[in-house]
């Protein structure tokens, strides 16, 4: 069986159940895959009191620059209710030419395409001119605290260094080649607590309804909107993600009110500067409330939830250039470079070399029956491959 | 044992466990009180599918005008955690000159005293110069579905008809004496459904965050006011009692939020012009929402919560000036005269005749250690006592 074939390693690596935080046996595969082609791998496990450990790979083959590293989890999520499944999530069967399994698409497919494209370059090409690494962790679908951060840290202790990264989540809504990602907005997630006077309906008075506060707080932070949007990103937005009392009792006047909520930012802002918005729209709410007319200012806490995403745009011509010239060759799509979307590993990427994020179609990921088309497979190894070579061209001629 | 002491009157109702919908021997203990007095007693059970059969009773002295009737009710709510009463709710027992158990204010007193007061009024004066009755329901406390409407109607139909009906509920806040109730605020309740589209926290244009609906609509209930008030009245005051969504994902747009509100509205609304208020300002702000620009009109679904209370204001000079005359010259305080609070049975009694309530200091009410002072019980006798010479002396008068 030859690395080559995307199909192979893809079959190989789903059959390890790697559900977050185990291992499975998916890094293993991995290595087994990486180190014939000449790779050096090394086996990082990442620990944190009350946390399990992680295990995360680093492999890389060459010695010097120019430096490709290729970034991506083996990690998947829970399969839910397996007997839902048309195939079992861990068989990897193909059917009517779709591979199914729990991580098809989100990620090991892409990871078994560039394992394949790479075997497909040292096999036409030789060792590559510079290096190319693949940094994959275990702890992306989880609380990313093992994962992807410390594996970078600790490669940088070491001396690591990269010119450029391609992350391999599935970023195609709907055809391969529609999407590359080159940017994320930000996220900043928090949780509200406003307290009132419990009592009675009927002597309001005496009480200070908690929802006539929450109603106050949790508007403000939707209205007006934050900005209207920049050139590469869309207009930031906060949804308030739930709302919730309990009181069961009509004639009762609720004391405490919760809401949560979470906002996607723009280069507008930075993770800090939007926190401190969110505080003065939330300290004017409670100051002026048209419904607590006559009161003292609402009391509530704040909580912010998680560590804040930071929002980050690559501009780095020679990463985003190649990649889109070599989607463009292989699919003749020209695919749209876009900041839309949830957060990614890429977040941290960003903070050690230009990123940009390139892979599958995403539509059935984290879903019952996961999977991809195996033409897919084989078009993404031929655009990976492409790029490959487009990259490090383009990257020794300067 | 004479049933002109409302203290030993007090302690035998106490002691019958009449939790609704049970009897418990309550009425039947009060039936044992009227009938060496001259009552004729009857006892009539209200049925209605589904809910438990509920024991009321009808007594009457007298067979002529004018008619002066006493309502109220012999079930009480539970006891709670009995470990937690200083004195068993069910045994009456006295200590430092504080009778304790379940009903001691709301209402077992309020009926112990009038007993008492009847009594010593025959013994001073013999049978009233009239007619009078007692209306005592099993079911004040529960549903009120087998309760004070049904009794009423049936002594109607066999042609009871009453010129002044005086509610015995603990009225006083503080100090017996404080307040007489000559009307009550209507109340309506409403649940709100919200509904929008779930989607992701990263892609909201996909989505409809219900809570954006939700909150605009339960605003538009509290703001603006809907009315400032009547000579009579406080202010009409809507409360939106909770307000649940139920979601715990940060990164999902919930679907659906559901509210609930109650209103206690002055004579400045009827149950209907109030209920059309209130779907007025849900669909204005179910069209022009803030928070959902250009997007299509919130969907909602409304339902108004059990039967309204009406609103009511009893004008009645003979009734409230005797009430009051006799308030003042045993206690020595000049009783508010409030419309504030929460409902009662009142607000079925005011359909036949002009209705006002005194009773206890209601402090300890539902509460564990319920309790009435000993000498209040025998205050408030001698209120009802006077009361009954006045009204009687003021209605053959004219
Ligand atoms: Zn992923
Ligand atoms: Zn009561």
């Amino acid at each position: 069986m030859s690395v080559a074939d995307p199909v192979a390693n893809l079959q190989a690596l789903i059959r390890c159940p790697s559900v977050t935080p185990a291992e499975g046996g998916a890094l293993t595969g991995l290595e087994t895959m990486l180190k014939p082609l000449g790779f050096t791998v090394e086996r990082m496990v990442a620990s944190e009191p009350g946390m399990p450990d992680i295990e995360n790979l680093y492999a890389r083959i060459g010695t010097d620059g120019p430096h490709l590293m290729f970034a991506g989890h083996t990690d998947v999520v829970p399969p839910g209710d397996e007997a839902s499944w048309s195939h079992p999530p861990f068989a990897a069967e193909i059917a009517d030419g779709e591979l199914f399994g729990r991580g098809a698409v989100d990620m090991k497919g892409g990871i078994a395409c560039f394992v394949a494209a790479v075997a497909r370059h040292i096999e036409q090409h030789g060792a590559p001119k510079g290096s190319i690494s693949f940094l994959i962790t275990g702890d992306e679908e989880g609380p990313a605290v093992n994962g992807t951060t410390k594996l970078l840290k600790w490669a940088a202790e070491k001396g690591e260094r990269w010119d450029a990264c391609l992350v391999g989540e599935p970023t195609n809504p709907d055809v391969l080649g529609d999407m590359i990602k080159i940017g994320r907005r930000g996220s900043v997630s928090g949780k509200v607590v406003v307290h009132g006077v419990q009592g009675h309906a009927a002597y309001p008075h005496l009480a200070d309804n908690a929802v006539r506060g929450a109603l106050s707080l949790a508007s403000s932070l939707m209205d007006p909107p934050f900005d209207t949007g920049t050139p590469e990103f869309p207009a930031s937005n906060l949804e308030v993600t739930t709302l919730d009392v309990g009181n069961p009792a009509t004639n009762v006047v609720p004391e405490k009110a919760t809401f949560a909520f979470n906002i996607r930012f723009n280069d507008t802002w930075t993770a800090d500067t939007v926190k401190a918005e969110i505080l003065r729209r939330l300290d004017a709410a409670a100051a002026t409330n048209p419904l607590r007319p006559g009161r003292d200012s609402t009391r509530y806490e704040m909580t912010w939830a998680d560590r804040p995403s930071h929002v980050f745009l690559t501009r780095n011509d020679a990463l985003i250039g190649s990649l889109t010239a070599s989607v463009k060759d292989i699919t003749g799509k020209e695919p749209k470079l876009s900041t839309t979307g949830g957060t990614s590993d890429a977040r941290f990427i960003k903070d050690y070399c230009p990123v940009v994020e390139f892979g599958l179609v995403g539509q059935t990921m984290h879903m019952v029956d996961e999977r991809v088309a195996v033409a897919d497979l084989e078009t993404l190894t031929r655009i990976y491959g492409d790029f490959i070579t487009r990259w490090f061209a383009d990257a020794v001629i300067r």
